[in-house]
């Protein structure tokens, strides 16, 4: 219904005709510049109608444009017809990001409004001209908006204690001769005080502040009406450990109550607050905070927790295929959202499962197309026969977290398909099979991942992998293995995914995708040396491979990674399931 | 005789005490910040005998230090041995650069002499503490330094007029609205006028200042005493362009007679020169010389040239290589310098040869092991039946420059030496077959050449390339291979070198290196593709290949390889010489 979108444009540039803004930049976060945000920070998706993971809106007073990557250009496309938004791509060679678009339009001398509340300080400060902090600016027309979730907490112990955690950060602050360091980053502050909730669909987090010095520790929490025992339990537990619980709105007073030296990541803090701190003349240390780097890293009893996830994630990923398979042979009508839906009740029946660690993209022939496809509920594409079906999806489970794609050939495929399938198989490959110097950044791995698709001149749009978190978001940092020059060093125990694609609008779309556990490797008159052991476990399909398209080496490993999936898997498996996932796993 | 190191170490402390200096910083540059400076300027060597390419001196008054890179640590270790000089390893993980060393030793509050004639002003700006310009420095003890060298002057033409340049750095000013532009660095000097001399061995180059306004163009260069016709025709050449010759030392009056707003690249601004512009209240606009990124796209004659100049000089190591098998095979006695002797007497017979490109490093078993081996003059290793031979070498030409490296083997190698033989030359193949999108920084692409090596923990301390000038520097910028997070992308009519290797100590070296031109590859849904084309003309030599460690595409490339090269160049080599090149180039 473009004409919603129409109207809301409208109403905002009255109110920007009358308050004498020239510009009001929208972008799709909340107040901790969390990359998934709860509904009622939805607000590119409100007022435009796309619901990418990914983008940020500009109105003016004659254009209003949507900023966002490769992943989404056809589904933005798609869904900003008729609202008269202009698509502006991003991450292509000739991109104009917001700031310099902001700085052709009004030189520098614009007047931007913004939700200081929704925008991070360090982009807020890169908008040229006078930014206006506006809290909750879309509130005014936007009646039905959702509240902030409050959602039951609970403790997690994933081997490292709070304490031991708030310790670290103490000695933090006396290095950087700080008193204080705010945490806004939500994955942050779950992960010092092992803490989760749901506040966040797939995110299991605690939209809370939390403020640490060496005497006190403040957690900024919305839990005024959680009246359920768990929560109170775990509210008990934290203050026997010295955690003091505010309410959430609290953090308004920081300004004017804290004095000292004050450290803030400006990359997670929002504008709003921000402003306020300056305002009040807090001294503040900005820098990354040290949790990020910290928290990448997965101690011992992490590491077993991923991989006995992963164990009961490939359990139910196996069944998963062994029923589709069986059901499109059958010529039984399955449609992408059922398939969606049966392997969530298989990873439902999972011990430890607490969710889907993101919504399951299930995607057959040209909807693969769209890397960041949503399947719809209704009238979902049927799969047929023939051509490539696509599942990225993965699991929460107390021990850890999944995140894992599978393409699979559904009957016959197109000698393009199959070339396709095989070249992003092999750049898997040749990551996974990456030995490295300690100190190499993802960014530099990037290439091998690549160069089979570049060579045949194929590339994808989107990173080839990102970390992941325990028992946190299925995204995070700081670690990455994609183009953009991220000098942070893969270190043992980082997780990063491995998933290199292929994109053919209209036609079909692949990837594969496993979670990578960095090891060490060794150490020789050359260094320190590092490797990858793939986490994830579950076949990869060889019905679809040009087999001449892979050296030795690929094919060895092909071999060893899926005779390994079957030893480990097969014994916990219906007797037909493992029967089926032998023949699947025979050597090529 | 480290004695004589040891004298001027103490010296200099004796001069520090007097003066009240904490330390002195001795960089192995000059006032043009020159990767290779002209004799006078080698002020490490002077003071500690380091004949390394790249090192920096820290004297305190109870400590000397020499940093450098994994290149040269044998050679350091060697020749610093009796001095009292400290390596200072940089380029491995646990390095501690300079500034961070002082910052260490002094906290911030050291008084630091330097010659700021030869320290880049980002350098100087860069160290901690009060930082002291001292002009000549070393002079009041170094009494017979060289003095500044004056060769003739030539003009050339590379396709491009000096007029074209100067209206580009003209427009550039307009952009940049600056009323003048200082070029410091002697290759963008060379570039920008056409002109090149012989001022420092290996690099045709003048040295010079040359300032350029909208009006005027001024070239500050010491040829005062330089009587001979070319450079007379020269001057009155470039004074038809309008350039203006002035003496190289009235840059001094340039901080006092300039007003306006002038474009500085402080990289290779020298920080005397600097110094004196920000005391005299010169408005500076620093960042990178626009000339840097121009010069290392090569224009359609320069490329014409290059390939011109690849092929006279693949003639010349043929010949070289022939030569060399044909001796040793017959037993002759012939030390690494005869076999550099001879290869220069060959390139010297070839038409347009000006000279070498860089010193020749020939080098045999254990001595190949350093990868910037220096080939002694007196008592060089014999060559022997059995094991490898490097040799890295290069020439100027009229129409280019070239930079080669070969290693052979003199007879039966051992297991060790063939695998890292043929690792190594996996590693310059899966490079050299590259595809890529526009817009891929070479420090993308490094890991192609390393992860053949890496996949057997095995590795090389030095890049994997570097920019090369058109009868410029062997070694220029923007773009390289590399390591480091270079985000300059690799543009088609730029030239790299490819050079992976292997160094064993005490065993023996390896580098295989070809130049390789940037070229457009297509366009298609994915982007615009680029790819490398060899420029350098020199079969590999398949004996010492373990040919199990090459994938089909990698033999397939090397056989169309030396195809070409024998097609290319039989035509116009001796008859037993090309004979003797068929059967080197026989497909594997």
């Amino acid at each position: 219904m473009p004409e919603n979108y129409l109207e809301r444009i409208k109403w905002l540039r009255t109110l920007m005709r009358a308050k004498g803004w020239d510009a009001v930049v929208v972008t799709g976060s909340d107040p901790h510049c969390s990359e998934y945000p709860a509904e009622r920070w939805k607000q590119v998706e409100w007022l435009s109608g796309f619901t990418g993971e990914a983008g940020d809106l500009v109105v003016t007073l004659d254009h209003a444009g949507l900023w966002t990557d490769t992943r989404y250009f056809i589904q933005a496309e798609q869904q900003l017809a008729g609202t008269g938004i202009v698509l502006h791509k991003t991450r292509v060679p000739e991109q104009v990001l917001i700031p310099e678009w902001l700085e052709r339009q009004f030189g520098g001398e614009g007047l931007l409004a913004v939700d200081g509340l929704c925008l991070g300080a360090d982009f807020a400060q890169s908008l040229p001209g006078t930014v206006l902090s506006v809290p909750d600016l879309l509130g005014r027309f936007w009646t039905d908006r959702p509240a902030v979730p409050q959602t039951p907490v609970y403790t997690v112990d994933p081997g490292e204690s709070r304490r031991e955690k708030i310790d670290f950060l103490r000695d933090f602050l006396r290095k950087t001769d700080c008193d204080a360091i705010l945490l806004t980053a939500l994955d942050e502050i779950a992960w010092t005080l092992n803490v989760r909730a749901s506040d966040i669909e797939y995110n299991p987090l605690v939209i809370s502040y939390l403020l640490i010095t060496q005497e006190d520790i403040c957690w900024y929490v919305l839990k005024e009406e959680v009246e359920d025992p768990q929560t109170k339990a775990t509210i008990s537990i934290l203050e026997a450990d010295g955690v003091r619980t505010l309410p959430y709105g609290d953090i308004d007073y920081l300004a004017s109550e804290f004095s000292g030296r004050l450290f803030v990541d400006a990359a997670t803090l929002n504008f709003q607050l921000y402003s306020e701190l300056v305002g009040a003349g807090v001294a503040l240390e900005e820098g990354t905070s040290p949790v990020g780097a910290r928290k990448a890293v997965k101690n011992v009893k992490e590491i077993a927790g991923m991989r006995e996830a992963h164990l009961q994630d490939g359990l139910a990923m196996e069944r998963f295929l062994y029923w589709l398979e069986r059901s499109v042979d059958a010529g039984r009508e399955i449609s992408e959202w059922d398939a969606a839906v049966k392997l969530g009740q298989l990873r439902a029946d999972l011990p430890g499962y607490l969710g889907d660690s993101f919504e399951t993209i299930s995607a057959y022939g040209p909807g693969a197309a769209l890397p960041h496809y949503v399947t719809p509920h209704d009238y979902a594409p049927v799969l047929r026969d023939g051509g490539l079906y696509l599942c990225d999806s993965g699991g929460q489970y107390e021990c850890g977290t999944t995140d894992i794609t599978r393409t699979v050939p559904l009957g016959r495929c197109s000698a393009l398909e199959r070339e396709d399938y095989t070249l992003v198989l092999k750049g898997h490959i040749d990551l996974a099979m990456a030995v490295f110097p300690e100190g190499t950044p993802g960014c530099r791995l990037d290439a091998l991942a690549r160069e089979p698709l570049w060579r045949s001149k194929r590339n994808f749009g989107h990173g080839t992998g990102h970390g992941v978190g325990w028992l946190l978001g299925v995204h995070e940092g700081p670690q990455d293995i994609r183009q953009n020059l991220n000098p942070m060093p893969l270190q043992p125990g980082m997780v990063v995914s491995d998933e290199p694609g292929i994109y053919r609008e209209g036609k079909h779309g692949i990837r594969h995708e496993n979670l990578l556990l960095v090891v060490e490797a060794g150490q020789n008159d050359f260094g320190r040396w590092l490797a990858f052991e793939p986490l994830t476990l579950c076949h990869f399909d060889t019905d679809a491979l040009e087999l001449p398209l892979l050296d030795r080496s690929e094919t060895d490993w092909l071999n060893a990674y899926n005779e390994r999936v079957y030893r480990t898997l097969s014994p916990q498996l219906p007797r037909e399931v493992a029967a089926w996932l032998r023949e699947k796993t025979l050597p090529v």
